[in-house]
């Protein structure tokens, strides 16, 4: 007969939660079943849990080396065939290992799982996730382990890759799609901090950070957890926990703005862009609309755009991008310029971006002013200026971007400010 | 217009080839590359492609290495997931290196390919074979290339694997599947020989060989292709080419049987069996059922059984099993032996299977008088014979095999036989 405590077990389902982990906490045995433990510990503790697993390591890059000698221009659906190799040995082993410790798992591909893309091999976005093999798992008492950064194009029935930060994506998008509770992604670090710490060493870990002050840190290099996870775990209210796979302390919590919003909460830096600078192009109607419209069918990304006053109908305009998509700007801007009097264009790889970030600047309009004037005391030059309600950006020399990380941190992040924090 | 020269291009279809390569054949880049120049050359020489890759090198060892690393028990589900990563890897990369010829070509999972299989994971069979995938892109002008030894269950979508001898398996029932004109399983090996080139430096490599001699041949030892994929090929009339991946000379064709049969095709040895003697069985009826019913309900396969003349009431029973059933044996014959009167159970590992094999040995009926004396003439003892019409097997010591191989050989296909035969 039915207890009003078991009944209460039928009606009530357990919490469900995602847990991610990268590949440097499964880089070997022990690491994986560190990570068996850690999970089993999680299922114990009566959570639900889907697992979401990188490539163990380095294997990525690995087979990604033996793709470049074998071919100078691989397809992309063979590069996506070859990589997703990766994920499906880590969840194998994993799933071994779970088993191991007496708890049921089962792993599924990308595709198994019900992950479905578009085309874009090696770039793929993620369409819809069919999530019935998962729950019918997750029903019979299964951990489910599922893999990372791919899925599949429904169309074509070929694998895809989701690109950078993909499995990621993969956790976020999975625990909107199953309703879960919250999503962990386990890592490398302790949780997000207010500066990297190898710069700053009295760089703070926040204990938590709103979805729209992660999206602009993640825009701004800080690299823990990039934009379209964030974006998505925003869209869909998923609060998500960024937190060590080596220790149980708690990381940063990304969620719902809090009510009380400190000014600044961090400084981020990215050394990962270039600056291209057109010079003298005549001042008339549809010449940037030509440039950045070349420059998005060649599919590449602008950053940051500054256009000068113009001087005797001539103007400069620089704009960023990433330095992986240097050759093909350039390109672009040159076959634009070629119809027109303009005088060449310049690009300079030795450029670092600073950004401070903070929700509370909206109501502190003095925040530029003092970064400029902290920069200005350290005689570092400013080439370029960005800005959104939450964070201003400068262009710097790459040379001088640890010195200007720290200067920013001690001013605005001042060690007084940690007197709260307890050391780990 | 079409032209009668065009018209023969749409209403005769290309030849359709199989080709199979081994792990060792694509070990590295290098031999990938190698591959891929062999494929195309088959290509351009007017067949349709359809190519079966195992794993590169040692890749399936490695990983079952690491599998045992972290789990002393480690469930089918998840072997088979780990390990059909191995075909993955080696099809994507040899699919990039035919590209890299300027040759199309699209890589296939078992499971893309619509091999079905039953739902053993680890030793699966293939049910059927729905080629619609494979035949949409060779309508296309693409190579196909499929990962051998892998396939899917429909009931449950897992992926299986097919075992040992698997990727031979699978492109004979693909060449089968797709009416295939050859099967070609190229390997590092020059073919077919009629004794282990490493005993018998003069062991003569075969131009030809029946799938009945073959059978018996792959059955007693002889390793270059299992008997399960032999069946296939004999059942479905597939013309078998076995031959190097090194070089282009022909190999062995395995076919129906040839009008002229020779007397002695080869002689096979086998050194992986072990001996399971029971002493003293009380002579009753269903004795010997009980025993071989116990091992087969412990799926222990049993080659050979001689069973001695009974002597006051008792009797004595010797079986062979592999070496690595040999616990599971041991211990089904003590659990039979238990409730009755019988002395023991003795194993031996140390033992070799001899076995001569020929189709003309039909009408040669002394082919096994002579085999016992050459092995008596050099003292060589024989501890258990079984027969079939075109084989007869000795069980001896295995410090002996080398010796009875080469005897064997020596006197049944002496150097003479081998004049005719042009040296590589």
């Amino acid at each position: 007969m039915l207890s009003p405590e078991s009944l209460k077990l039928y009606t009530r389902p357990m919490p469900l939660v995602v847990q991610k982990y990268g590949g440097s906490s499964l880089a070997d045995a022990d690491l994986i079943a560190n990570v068996a433990q850690r999970v089993v510990e999680t299922r114990k503790g009566g959570d639900d849990v889907v697992v979401v697993v990188s490539a163990m390591g380095n294997t990525t890059d690995d087979l990604m080396q033996m793709a470049r000698r074998i071919s100078d221009q691989p397809s992309g659906r063979e590069m996506d065939m070859l990589l997703t190799a990766g994920e499906r040995i880590s969840m194998a082993l994993l799933a071994l290992a779970i088993r191991q410790e007496g708890v049921e798992a089962a792993s599924l591909t990308g595709s198994q799982a019900g992950i479905l893309t578009d085309a874009t091999h090696g770039e793929a976005k993620i369409r819809e996730i069919r999530g019935d093999r998962i729950r019918e798992y997750l029903d019979k008492g299964l951990v489910v382990i599922v893999a990372g950064f791919q899925g599949v194009d429904p169309e074509s029935k070929d694998v895809t890759t989701l690109g950078r930060g993909g499995s990621d994506a993969t956790a976020v998008a999975l625990a909107a799609a199953l309703g879960a509770d919250r999503c962990e992604i386990l890592t490398d670090v302790d949780g997000v901090y207010s500066a990297d710490p190898r710069l700053v060493p009295l760089a703070r870990k926040l204990d938590e950070v709103s979805y729209e002050v992660m999206l602009e840190m993640a825009a701004s290099g800080a690299d823990v957890l990039m934009a379209r996870s964030v974006e998505f775990a925003r869209r869909f209210g998923i609060p998500v926990h960024v937190r060590s796979s080596f220790h149980d302390s708690a990381g940063t919590w990304i969620k719902e703005e809090t009510m009380e919003q400190t000014v600044i909460t961090g400084v981020a830096h990215d050394t990962s862009e270039a600056k291209v600078t057109v010079h003298g192009v005549p001042d008339q109607p549809g010449v940037a609309a030509k440039l950045f419209g070349e420059l998005a069918e060649h599919e590449v990304d602008v950053d940051m755009i500054v256009q000068n006053v113009s001087t005797a109908g001539h103007t400069d305009i620089s704009f960023t991008v990433s330095e992986l998509n240097i050759d093909r700007a350039r390109e672009a801007a040159e076959r634009v310029l070629s119809g027109l009097d303009a005088q060449g264009v310049d690009v300079d790889t030795n450029i670092a971006k600073i950004s401070l970030i903070g929700a509370g600047m909206r109501s502190h309009p003095g925040v530029a002013a003092d970064m400029f004037r902290q920069l200005a005391e350290n005689q570092i030059n400013i080439e370029m200026i960005s800005t959104s309600p939450i964070r201003i950006s400068c262009i710097i020399s790459a040379d001088r971007c640890d010195e200007a990380v720290k200067a920013l941190h001690d001013y605005f992040l001042p060690p007084d400010d940690l007197v709260t924090e307890a050391a780990p």
